[in-house]
């Protein structure tokens, strides 16, 4: 059975990193000693090592071993064998592109949807999605596919903005953009605020945490779901 | 002898589209009477007649007559036999896809290396760059390539924003998504503030416009170039 916590954001504002979600963490990953963490989303470019390292530093707060994917020789061995798995945010390009490249995207989503439970945070939680079309990332590098994992039957769009009604800048608001998408493709969109999580288990998916969250859907009336909402068939359905 | 402005928005806030620009364009037009309009990137959505009567809309204000490339046949052959050149914003995933899709790529970086008369704006400037990888937009189609026109020697980030310091919005600013670019990527990358645009004639790139912009080289740190600035090797220069 999928289990998987999708969230908007690693870190929200005035916390450390991952704190926020630290408690849920525990219960989530309460039978796995040793969580496998891929670092390839590469944060403001940092190496694959102080990534793991700062990922080490926080599950350490509630007794989690972290190993880097990096550091095994047969990435797609590592991610087989692990007992749960845990993509850090970053450029979705470059992480979407790595996975490609290392032949590990195939294997995360079958084992994911078999059961080792996931964490994503922001790259990590866009990548869950059908494609990584809504990613706010600048495309750095140039990945094989914007297909991605499929896990469940949407998108996201992590770290979601309200409009500024004050702002006199002329580029254009996520709202704007994720209507653009929907011109020339069909899947829904989740905007996720930051603080804001989607619980998989199974074929539930619950939005969980403070605040709702927009989902938008081609040819609809863009709509917010409050906390608690289970995101079936029929909310998603234009 | 290239003759190209490059402009980081068609529109400043609160005046008309292109308003802030028009004056400039009645001279740099002036030895055209009719513009071939690039509506391919499509903003908000609108379609190929709606986008290019807003151009028309525009240039009726300095005399000049607008056709839309999608009213011909064959629009190799069209941009081929343009006396000028207008690439309107919208989404550069979209644009760079139908200048594939089309051939109009090619065919356009030749003619406007040859001499033809070309405005671009925002995305419209961003396909004037070796690559798009700068671009802010979503997304929401996957050309092709990411490589573009190379007009000039390094990429533009239109509607270029300095980091908000009262923010506690979480996302990476856009000089961060930069310095990102940089870890995979050599190319200098110019960010360029709405209301200001590059004059280029011939090898000569000149900042043009009320504002400075920041430039990005790769293992630098990121400078302030003022109005007026010649951008040549010596700047770009790493």
């Amino acid at each position: 059975m999928k289990k998987i916590i999708v969230a908007s954001t690693s870190t929200v504002h005035g916390s450390g990193y991952l704190a926020y979600i630290l408690p849920e963490l525990a219960t989530f990953f309460k039978e796995a000693t040793t969580i496998l963490f891929i670092p390839y989303a590469r944060p403001s470019g940092i190496s694959y090592e102080e990534y793991t390292a700062k990922a080490r530093e926080a599950f350490a707060k509630i007794d989690k071993k972290v190993v880097g994917l990096h550091e095994f020789e047969n990435p797609v061995a590592a991610v087989t064998e692990a007992e749960a798995i845990f993509t850090g945010g970053g450029n979705t390009f470059e992480l979407v592109n790595q996975l490609y490249k290392t032949e590990v995207l195939a294997k995360l989503q079958e084992v994911v949807s078999l059961g080792t439970p996931y964490l994503g945070t922001s790259a990590g939680s866009n990548i869950c999605g059908v494609t990584m079309m809504n990613t706010n990332d600048m495309p750095i590098v140039y990945p094989p596919s914007f297909d991605t994992m499929g896990l469940i039957p949407f998108n996201i769009n992590a770290h979601y903005l309200d409009p500024d009604p004050t702002s006199k800048h002329m580029g254009e608001t996520r709202e704007t953009r994720i209507k653009e998408y929907h011109v020339f493709n069909e899947t829904p969109v989740l905007g996720l605020r930051e603080g804001s999580w989607l619980a998989v288990n199974g074929n539930s998916i619950e939005l969980k945490g403070k605040y709702t969250a927009r989902l938008f859907r081609k040819g609809k009336e863009a709509i917010e779901l409050s906390s608690g909402t289970i995101i079936d068939s029929t909310i998603l359905s234009v």
